[in-house]
């Protein structure tokens, strides 16, 4: 292959990662995937983004678009073509039959069990396949996805709203608003991307939350759908029960209580009963548990003690602060309950991926290593 | 005067600027000063910055390079020219004597009493005067000795050096290094631009600190002098006597105990006696006597004591923070006391300057409304 091939693979591929970027809010459990059918003179005459399960893959809207143009032409797919038959018929037999001459793929399927299966059913027709074209930005569009598929567990964003000193909340509990308007509509962008929001029984019972997408505060610019999709609640509460009066239980969309079995078998309600470490939710059952609901991506909004809870035991991927210019003193709520540490060397070390000003405040976001 | 004329103008202030940034580390209690000859040509023919008090001003330097080529030419100056006899002549009158014809000023001289008579001496020996050009670049150069002039108080700047959850050590008071080398390295500039570096009582019994340059992290290049010109620390001890074991009376560098009259009056050693607030030292009597020692810029290393009351009492200008990726959880000591607020209305509400990363660190430049 020339270089002037690679680099045209380069740009249609990024064509078909800002199409997949549109299924951003509405895919899941499916992962985001665009595709890009491109002729012999290299235009485009096809393109295609999977919106939302049960309705057809990027590949196929592509190749309905392209009809006989399909004929010798190339496909440009971020995820390798599924092989098998799942609630939709297999894309890798719709690009067989469609005649494309030319497969590129960015990342082959992250499931180690069937990687590689789309791309040898489409060699084996004579297809010729090239793999790992933009992989990493291909990855980029689905870490809650390819996470579930390699552990079982979703991909878990903690986010905290804090002060420059680490408060959360004055000592009476006062914290409307420590962030800025624009740091809260970058809330809701999460929200509505998310599988489940993940807090504790504490924030329910002193914030009494929603945690759902307001869609107003959002404004998503070229929602795919009619209506937003609301993710899922889930509160973790280990032991006290949790009263039924508060907003989440009562607005009509689903809420699971996180719970040990001892507990979930004396209450009513919606349950996810985990196994009990210590008398309190084993975190780790808890995210396997979530995934095998097909959670890809949760968004964890919670106090000091689940925050803390859930980065010792290494559940957290990545931690998302936006951090006001502000100092609430050193009798405020703190951001994170950790054990007393004797040594620098104990304490959670993160790597940053990005610090950004938004508003009056600034976005900073780890990886947790 | 036309467009063009206007444009040289700024071109040459900010060459003028460039050159007084020379002095960042040596002038003080003088400003820091640049000034450049530009004759009929557009031809730079002087240049001269001010680099320690007692020896020639940046006109003088500039004039004597320029020689007789001063005549009909434009002076550059970034601070009006001093009318009065201090150390050295006044340079207006060394500008008259040149011959240059016209002088362009980047500001006034803050001093609201002698503010204009640099320009009225120019003017009234028949030369064009120009003035505010530049002039928010010009102050910036000094802060300190602007604040000092208006308010007769030193420009203070408070650094912190934090963990994302704004702790500046573990609870046992192991604090060595939350930050990393290149954080480090930044604060040693900012030691080595400094009049004083204020600390407290508790920061020299904790940690002994030296607060002096070290020049060897430091690393400024193009450093003027042949020594470095170490500042003079000021330790906050309101009540009890502190014990003269420490590195910093010990190191032959200056080192002055601000304390009440009553304490001082019973102990050994440089005081700066101020007045008492509840028992404690005023800091706002503090700060006037600084300025009275002629500290332009005041850096303040300090725990979370007398960093709230400085705070408190208005008298920080800048906040500096150092903040490392890490979690230190909530039993670690954090950076600020403040008095428990009830309403998020009583935070200190600050305003982000600047938001960079330093090493594996952020650093955060907020000022204080």
């Amino acid at each position: 292959m020339d270089t002037s091939t690679i680099d045209l693979d380069y740009f249609w591929m990024a064509k078909a990662i800002r199409l997949a970027e549109k299924g951003r809010f509405t895919t899941s459990p499916n992962p985001r995937v665009g595709c890009v059918i491109v002729n012999s003179d290299n235009t485009c005459v096809g393109e295609g983004v999977h919106l939302q399960a049960g309705t057809p893959h990027a590949e196929v809207h592509a190749l309905r678009q392209a009809g006989g143009k399909a004929k010798n032409a190339t496909a440009y797919v971020t995820l390798e073509p599924c092989s098998h038959f799942g609630r939709t018929p297999p894309c890798a037999d719709a690009l067989i039959t469609s005649g494309v001459s030319r497969v590129v793929i960015a990342m082959t399927d992250p499931n180690p069990n069937v990687s590689g299966n789309g791309i040898k059913k489409l060699q084996d027709a004579g297809i010729e396949v090239v793999a790992d074209i933009l992989s990493a930005e291909a990855a980029a569009l689905n870490p809650g996805f390819i996470k579930r598929m390699l552990t079982g567990k979703p991909y878990v964003r903690l986010k905290q709203g804090i002060s420059l000193d680490g408060k959360i909340a004055l000592a009476n509990g006062v914290s409307q608003w420590i962030t800025g308007p624009q740091a809260r509509k970058d809330v809701q962008q999460y929200r509505a991307q998310s599988c489940a929001i993940l807090t504790g029984s504490g924030t329910v019972r002193n914030d009494d939350p929603s945690l759902l997408v307001r869609p107003g505060e959002a404004n998503i610019s070229d929602y795919p759908l009619d209506t937003y999709r609301q993710p899922v609640r889930v509160v973790v509460s280990s032991q006290t029960a949790l009263a039924r009066h508060y907003q989440l239980f009562n607005d009509g969309h689903p809420t699971f209580i996180a719970t040990t079995k001892a507990q979930a078998d004396t209450q009513n309600g919606q349950f996810i009963q985990v196994d009990e470490v210590n008398g309190k939710v084993d975190l780790s059952s808890l995210m396997l548990q979530l995934g095998a609901m097909q959670f890809n991506e949760v968004w964890v909004e919670a106090g000091p003690g689940l925050a803390g809870a859930l980065l010792l035991a290494g559940e957290v991927d990545e931690l998302i602060c936006y951090q006001a210019s502000k100092l609430l003193g050193d009798s405020a709520q703190g951001m994170v309950s950790l054990p007393q540490f004797s040594d620098l060397n104990q304490a959670i070390t993160l790597s940053l991926a990005e610090v950004r000003q938004i508003g009056n405040d600034i976005k900073l976001s780890y990886h947790v290593r």
